[in-house]
């Protein structure tokens, strides 16, 4: 059993990043797919700031599934991302792919993401854990919820209590949607643990028109958050361009949800 | 392609049953697994009919795995439920398993539900749609939906036009819920169709505890109802036990989506 | 508990249908997906039983996703084929769809199939096995094998004890084959039952190429026979043109598991 | 598109470790899960040396789901798999879990195991193609034959061609077996590349009775070899003592698919 991660009474985890604290209220984590370019980040950063979305991701090193496809920024990515994230005063979010890539992470972003693929890559989110940041820890596209919970019981077990569980869509067998949201797998996963739970409708689903609905859906149903990939010019991505709205749409979501500029997840980054 | 089912513009149709506008706000259907006995449905339909539900639902005929498992009341479970359905004005949604249970079921109920076992029977979906009878048709577990909307075209080819499709939980590889729930389906089903969804989060998470969070997703994200099973005394429910509510939290879930006896739903009840 | 279906000890059931005993050796069942015409039927037929096929399959009454499908001959195919089976003395294998076939059916083939959409039609399973014919019963395409054998206990319930089981394949993720072959389920299934278990690589993988090695591994394995969709002329089809083979073919194919006409399949049909 | 692990006519590729030619006839490769002690490997060993197998796995490093299941020897259990590898002429398989393992591995193994959970970790893919060493590349249980065969592109544009594909279960709904054993998958897969294309039915069902007749289907249909777990005592096994099969039923296993020590598989491993 997952001594350290399940569940013991009511009281659950707040896991602190940059100010902003997880587990309480709905937390919103925006920003691109991938990191292209200065203009991009600062762009996506600053309207993502003022439409109060709370922390800003954005990959790197990128896991694609083809060695074809671009693969990330690399080291420069972190440094892009860094320079937005102080200038606007919103925390970073970025994945790690190798221990290699830890220290640099370390230095420049509020929180290490290990992605559906690194799930079960222990020597990784051990790793990660070691770094003393909180860690974004995504659902494999297969694990159940014992193996998710499994899984941060490896970064618990390192001493770091501060780990977000997300889920990003599991694997389903209508291609209607890119993978299989499972909404109420998340809600599962908050009667078994007490860890902050968000989800990634944007992965999950692969559609720009689902991810208003699903995150009205999750922060109804009483999730903790929502990562959704928000790109300056969603047609010109680089990668996953079919799954990320644009700054507008994400005001109007952040609308939907009564989380403007001046709500309840402004105040919870500590503005 | 599913020619009539298929959403061709801003149109949509509203399914009317008894009154009730299905497509028109958010539609309540609620009641017991099975119908057991006397009591019980007066019992389930008076507190329903009080709580602001919209329809009754309740299964005389069952189709259980197990053939020693309890297979319902048959003709006087229809019977059953027809009486409480009038006294208290709630229309009836009761399932068919055959064809020879239409006729009386055409005479005593306000809608015939084919259940996810027979959503490809098309013998079955035809004859149900010859009825006249408004139809609830439930998404299989192994269904994509574009079959579910050929299933749904089945229907409409014979002339009725009043069908409303129910996502009630797929095939999933996790036992912590006993299907998933495929609330992103749900919604992708709404673009590809003028046709009401409505969800069945009791059967398809097996999870009293997930019910109430879940029909609030769904009302968030625009689905147009949930069907849920309620029981007076859930514990002893002969079928499906761990999956039934009871009347106060019926009423509770009902006020959390903003829905009581004097509310829009009551309203879209004709009364 | 499945107390008539599953296993007791070493004994097995063998199921005869016309003098072939499925459950002795490796039985093959063959013909087209859809009984098309009279020489279609004619071709193919004695292409099969000279090439030592034990039984003729052929759809009638076919279940397709669309409705506007080809959806057979209908009775006039129930006619076709047992015309054609009883030149050539090789039993038919006809799938009833309702209730309302099954008289017409029981006087003209030598076995009832059961299809996969209709496998938890009990109402269907049970009526069929009534008419004392054998009955082929196929896996749903989300069934576990419990919900298999409980499908078959409604079929032994009514005191029909000739029932073989077919795993077709089940749903999944990959469109590289039409559905997951399960061979170990369906090894698995002759751990749990008595009964017969053969199996359809046709709908399995939806591929023409896979048929032959999944039939030898299906053999090698120990299973009681294949069940493969033989075409005179694939490519002109009017049904699942994809994943039939020619009688070239499917005599290549006999070859390559060691049954030709004078082997001990054909010893198994009693000639 | 994978241009170098795509197949583009007859030629296929044979992968050389330690003399045995992985893609010419059926190769064995058998072993226990993990390495626990000297004794048990060096009986493993022997027993499977003297039997035929024509590699032996064991883990070093175990990818365990729980943080509290043993983790394998590490650096000791390669030592130990090592001593025995040459005094037997066995060639060994080890697991790398993480780029720091690869250089005692590649010290001491013929051939470095990429597991299901690491398919697509492309960091270590793509150092452990690096080593030069011959690469043993397993599919990961939500992992598509495409997604599959990009990772192997990883390896081979490394300037590796050594690549051998393993199928070894995908995640299943029905709990009867561990994973869902996808035989025809594995078939396709040899259409679609030139590579070599193994099983492992050990992990794929998690059932020792079901090994011996999923490695005779599959060397019927034509497939390259198979990974099965053979442990002295399997009831003493350390992990997954389910899924592993003994000496004697490992001969017996080599008897059945025509495979003794005298046989073409021990001819393959240059003997």
């Amino acid at each position: 059993m997952y001594e350290l991660a399940r569940r013991k009474g009511e009281e659950v985890t707040v896991v602190e990043v940059g100010g902003v604290r997880i587990g309480e209220g709905f937390t919103m984590i925006a920003g691109p797919c991938a990191i292209e370019d200065e203009l991009q980040m600062e762009t996506v950063a600053r309207g993502l700031a003022s439409a109060g979305a709370a922390l800003l991701r954005g990959g790197a090193y990128k896991p694609r599934t083809s060695p074809y496809s671009f693969q990330g920024l690399g080291d420069r990515g972190v440094e892009l991302i860094a320079a937005v994230s102080r200038r606007h005063a919103i925390p970073a979010v970025v994945e790690a792919l190798s221990v290699e890539q830890l220290p640099l992470l370390a230095k420049n972003v509020g929180m290490i993401q290990i992605g559906a693929r690194s799930m079960q890559n222990f020597v990784l989110v051990a790793a990660a854990a070691r770094t003393g940041l909180p860690i974004l820890l995504k659902r494999g596209p297969a694990a159940t919820l014992d193996e998710l919970l499994f899984a941060a019981e490896y970064a618990l077990l390192e001493g770091n209590p501060n780990v977000v569980l997300c889920e990003r869509g599991i694997r389903g067998f209508d291609d209607q949607t890119r993978n299989l949201f499972d909404l109420a797998g998340a809600l599962r996963l908050k009667e078994l643990t007490h860890l902050p739970v968000i989800v990634d409708p944007s992965h999950a689903t692969g559609r720009r028109s689902l991810i208003a609905p699903l995150v009205a859906a999750s922060a109804a149903a009483g999730l903790d958050g929502a990562m959704v990939e928000v790109h300056p010019e969603p047609a010109r991505s680089r990668s996953d361009a079919e799954q990320a709205i644009d700054l507008a749409e994400f005001s109007q979501l952040m609308a939907r949800i009564g989380c403007g500029p001046s709500s309840k997840v402004a105040v919870a980054r500590g503005r």
